[in-house]
């Protein structure tokens, strides 16, 4: 595969050894601003406000925002840095409800101080030997999503034929991710491929990040897209070629249902009416096998200025009435397949989740 | 029935003798500001800019665009008349293509002033006495408009159970009409009625004429709503009850097909899918007899920036390639009856098409 060490234009953050740079996305397209958080109270901030978003990418975040925490205190004894560590586990996993990745990285970092901890007993500097060995993990985290986003796109492209025309909700690419993209980063292998003719990019209201970030991805990197109001997927459906539909996820439960943003449900039900494969794309760390299927997949409910604002504008009369569930969930049974960092995963979606588990 | 002379607290236009006053929807709910037109081309501008929208309220402006354009000439003979007076027609024909209230309308004029003409001859002053009768006639499009949907209003809330969710998309309320409104008008006279728990308010990407108008007039009038974004339509109808959805028509074919603002073929489908009655609102002549179905509707292509700017804040990279179909068609069979204002027609739609235009 060519470009497998490519790297995106942009990335949603980086890391400088001291502190975690974030890309304000609620300014794209209009700017590239970085934030500089040197804290993990900065970086659940920023998380929560939605200035870095997409499951796998608020992940890494927050286990960078885990190793800017170590650096913020020096304790000298082991039950101090539990209790510590745990209390900013609580604060970072509770800026979003949904995205499972968030969770599954903050485990994984809890793992990391935990047997940190172990090795080293108690001792001067244990912040900053902390901080560094939990850095570590976290650089892992981040390039183990790029690397399987990698992957993904290879197994996802594998599905699509030549001049596919393909749809995509939200922004599930490089900026909601380490890098390259699960959704769009299979879309972005298939382009490589030369098998993509074009895609339809859902502006994905409330938040246009399909306008904003999707249609701006495609257009650094010359794949060819054409941008719509979410209410125009169906009636594209109806009079021109849709080949297939692929979107992220924030949830996957055991049995394949999937929370993703709002309106990839109803994105599902069209497709199905419309015949179109409908794809899901997501790391393993999205699988969530705790929670049997998606009634349990708890949705955030968000501000309804998030709805009733659009930039500057208000776009409603003052005091309007609105609703913001910021995702929906979709029944495994509208999934024609989940393409995994390692292989496609099809009905019946229980044992092959579990499979790659390692269950 | 109450409220049988019941007039909303706002028009879209209003007719002065001399002008027509065009509420500029466009500023909707930030301002409410009228345009004064003295000139057939300023109402034509007003319809093709959108200021006035609405099928029924586009056919009204027109019809009073018409009146004025007798008072700006003052021709002596019969033929000086009718060359203008048909130029006149195309000018205003030409200004949107989907709605078919407009040509209905614009055909009804002309049959007036091919009267008054015949009637009156040649000779002085003729164009003060045209523009009065041709007046007259449109302030009967208008009444009969507003009295057609009062009983539209009563026809489709018999349909309605206590207690009803409804769903509507885009606005066919007072605003898109000459009064009292099709789609929201059968909401009003069912609230009205005691029949209405909830109307969920599509905000209708990408005018947002959901957001700026219905909510307002839902606001205004204690009607309880709740304003989502399109792609929440199917979330909704799964995890809430809705009882039925009901939306306007910009032009429905013989067999049933409706045109209306782009998003109902999606909510049409998401309808069908979750077993919820999907009704069509619309006064007759919104029924084209000459289109045999919905394939043989044009289908108005808008501009790229209606989709890429809300207000003063471009959402998309700049350069951006985006589509604005500003309608679709959904087919007969995904709708469960017609509310018209001379009664209920119910599928197969040709026969009972055939039978409310009197043919």
């Amino acid at each position: 595969m060519k470009n497998l060490t490519y790297h995106p234009a942009v990335l949603a953050f980086r890391w400088t050894g001291t502190s975690l740079l974030v890309l304000e996305q609620k300014r794209l397209p209009r700017r590239e601003e970085f934030i500089p958080c040197r804290t993990y109270e900065q970086v659940a901030r920023s998380i929560r406000d939605m200035s870095v978003r997409g499951a796998p990418a608020i992940g890494c975040a927050a286990a960078y925002g885990v190793a800017l925490a170590a650096r913020q205190k020096n304790f000298k004894t082991v039950p101090e840095w539990v209790s510590y560590l745990r209390k900013v586990k609580k604060v970072l996993a509770a800026t979003r409800p949904t995205a499972v990745n968030l969770f599954w990285a903050l485990n994984r970092m809890e793992a990391c101080w935990t047997t940190a901890l172990l090795e080293r007993g108690e001792g001067k500097n244990l912040g900053a030997a902390l901080s560094r060995r939990l850095a570590a993990e976290a650089d892992g985290i981040f390039r183990e999503d790029f690397e399987g986003n990698l992957r993904m796109g290879r197994y996802g492209a594998a599905l699509l034929k030549k001049g596919s025309v393909i749809l995509t909700h939200c922004n599930a690419g490089s900026l909601a991710t380490a890098g390259h993209g699960t959704a769009l980063g299979v879309i972005r292998t298939a382009h490589r491929l030369g098998k993509v003719k074009k895609v339809f990019v859902d502006e994905t209201r409330p938040y246009l990040q399909g306008a904003r970030l999707t249609a701006w991805e495609c257009h650094r990197e010359g794949i060819p897209y054409e941008l719509i109001t979410d209410n125009m997927a169906g009636h594209f459906m109806k009079t021109e070629r849709i080949d297939a539909v692929i979107v992220g996820a924030d949830r996957i439960a055991a049995n394949g249902d999937t929370a993703n943003k709002i309106g990839t449900y109803s994105l599902s039900v069209l497709a199905r009416f419309h015949g179109i494969p409908f794809y899901v794309a997501a790391p393993r760390s999205t699988v969530d096998l705790s929670i049997p299927d998606g009634s349990h997949i708890p949705i955030e409910e968000r501000s309804r200025d998030e709805v009733v604002r659009v930039g500057n504008t208000c776009i409603a009369p003052p005091r309007v009435v609105a609703r913001h569930p910021a995702f929906d969930v979709t029944p495994s049974r509208h999934i024609a397949a989940i393409v995994t960092d390692v292989g496609v995963v099809r009905s019946p979606y229980g044992a092959g989740l579990r499979r790659i588990k390692g269950v």
